[in-house]
């Protein structure tokens, strides 16, 4: 099995995802390293903070250096120097988000390169050749990501190509596995859409269901709808999602997010959050987010979660890291980030100890009182 | 003894440089930490790389965060999380070279900050005990800089306001040490001054050693003058500096001219090169310095230097890193400074090496012929 459970409370789920590079114990977030690089953090330090699994992008990866010369290197492990799983993202947030142009056809999608404006086309079949020859442990299907807000009519259209999509991409991938371009192996997750539909996310769900694939996403949330709407899809969506299947929930990783989402089932996440929020200077704590250029940090000689035993937490105060934001030293956000990928690290952790203790409802009850008790500055959260 | 000698091979030194922080093989090369944080940098990944000592600036701290500031933590070590030995550079080459205005009179230099234009006022005393909040291991001198170039009347005025300046910092540092505000001590060292006239050289060491500080540094080199010209300046100076305490070349820390300068016989360096050449994607090599941007490494599947041992070199491609900088990801600069001062690391260790197996003139012959078989960008070197 992919994806073995070991614990349920409630809805909670705690298990293990088995790939060919390691196995992850879920709920697992995984941090997204877009160019092949978490921002700022090497390999060895995700290693040490019990990071299981990294996300790639093959729209961002595509673009450069190419995935033919990635796969020349010996793929994405051997690249950036991290032996644990990976997981490829197809690009298809990215084409419709980050690209020009972006003109849409059963085919596929032809869009300009954000970088360059030189011209490019995904198809389901081109988009499984590039996460293949990056050879990640895992390898997203190319859905049509519609934007939001989005009527109805047009959430369906791009909820309907996306499964179709999924098919042609199931067939693609397995032609390719049927090769065995690594000597390890590749599977591939369907991506559900639907917009802010219940029925759509619901139908989305059950189509993709019926190819049988190791895993599935939810994917188009976390793009700017209000969390109450969010929540709502998520309850929509993970009942009619396979129960012997991860389930990932896809660009979500603030804390308060993350712990709602595992309440209701789901297994993975990925979130630029932990690395873009401490380049910024905010960093997760236990009481809320703070962000560490605040005066009153001036000559606070307490690490940033006095209940953090990150690397960072264990040597660094936040007059010390003030200090390196107020100076603009690259190493603060160096610290911030391998701190906010500790934390959610460690909250994922925390999260699968109470699943397994079957006191998650009280655990997650307490967590997020203490933590939102703090007012935090509004933040949106997408690659 | 601050500084006990080893072995000595033609005028190249081996020595122990003591502090109450840990003792240092010298020859040394000291990293930059300019702002209490060696760019890119934790303690941690120095000690891994055998840096025996960093540097860090009384000008730039004393403007941010402020040296009482720093003192009120616990001093430069606990605030940046280093426990080996730290020197101080006093801030006379930044408040000639970087601050706004700089008056000098026989007092001292009023001068505005580079940061926001504020006026500050630095006399002997006033940084001697500026030196003494921020807790360094070795304080440098209150020097006049000249600038580069300069006439020899100039050159003399200020060689002989650095001598006066010398002897009431010896005075001031000497009632702080009295008073013993740390629990370790802190100790004085000399610079040299006079431009790039031999005899004002000579006469600047002569009157310093007579104050019997425990090391001299010489000062006022690597401005932009020729290279040819900053050999003379050694040549002329180190003969009448004392055999017997550490000599310090500030600034200095290209390879070829930190070969060149221990040959010499100098025992210390320090040079923002590995980290500021390592941010622009320029590594050092055995066989020269490289771009990493260079098109000829997209494919290249070898270490920066195949025969370095630093964890870059262990683990990253040329190509990997070339991607790290074409795509602007800050994994790139840091592994770079990572590299660079591995680099310089290793070259005074081997260095030390070969002084004391009495080989340091074929070692040094070899060694250079090869560095410098490369050709190379021009660049400088200053703070």
């Amino acid at each position: 099995m992919h994806w073995t459970p070991s614990a349920r409370d409630g809805a909670a789920r705690a298990g293990s995802l088995s790939t060919d590079h390691g196995v992850v114990p879920t709920p697992a977030f995984m941090p997204v390293g877009t160019q092949a690089t978490v921002k700022g953090l090497t390999p060895g330090e995700l290693e040490e903070l019990g990071v299981g699994i990294v996300l790639a992008n093959a729209y961002h990866l595509h673009l450069r250096p190419g995935a033919e010369l990635v796969r020349r290197r010996g793929g994405l492990h051997a690249f950036m120097g991290w032996n644990g799983p990976i997981l490829t993202d197809s690009g298809g947030f990215q084409v419709f988000s980050l690209a020009r142009l972006a003109e849409v056809d059963e085919e596929g999608v032809t869009f300009r390169s954000h970088l360059d404006g030189s011209l490019h086309r995904f198809t389901p079949e081109r988009v499984m050749e590039i996460e293949a020859a990056l050879g990640a442990d895992i390898v997203m299907a190319f859905d049509d990501c519609a934007a939001y807000p989005c009527g109805a009519a047009e959430a369906r259209a791009a909820m309907e190509r996306t499964a179709r999509w999924a098919e042609r991409c199931a067939a693609a991938h397995g032609a390719i596995e049927a090769e065995r371009p690594w000597p390890w192996r590749q599977r591939l997750y369907g991506i559900i859409q639907g917009s802010v539909y219940p029925e759509l996310r619901r139908e989305s769900a059950r189509r993709l269901a019926g190819l049988d694939l190791p895993g599935y996403a939810i994917g188009g949330l976390s793009v700017g709808e209000e969390k109450p709407l969010m929540i709502e899809m998520l309850e929509a969506t993970l009942p009619e999602m396979p129960a012997d299947k991860p389930r990932y929930l896809m660009g979500v990783g603030f804390p308060e997010d993350v712990v709602a989402a595992i309440a209701r089932g789901v297994d993975m996440f990925d979130c630029v959050a932990p690395t873009r929020q401490g380049r910024t200077g905010a960093a997760f704590t236990r009481d809320g987010r703070v962000n560490v250029e605040n005066a009153r940090f001036a000559e606070d000689d307490q690490p940033l979660d006095p209940e953090c035993g990150c690397a960072v937490c264990s040597r660094w105060s936040r007059a010390y890291l003030r200090h390196l934001f107020k100076s603009g030293e690259m190493l603060g956000p160096r610290l911030l980030s391998h701190h906010n990928v500790a934390f959610l690290t460690d909250l994922v952790s925390e999260a699968r100890a109470a699943i397994e203790a079957h006191d998650f409802e009280r655990w997650s009850a307490r967590w997020t009182d203490r933590y939102v008790s703090t007012p935090q500055p509004e933040v949106s959260c997408t690659i």
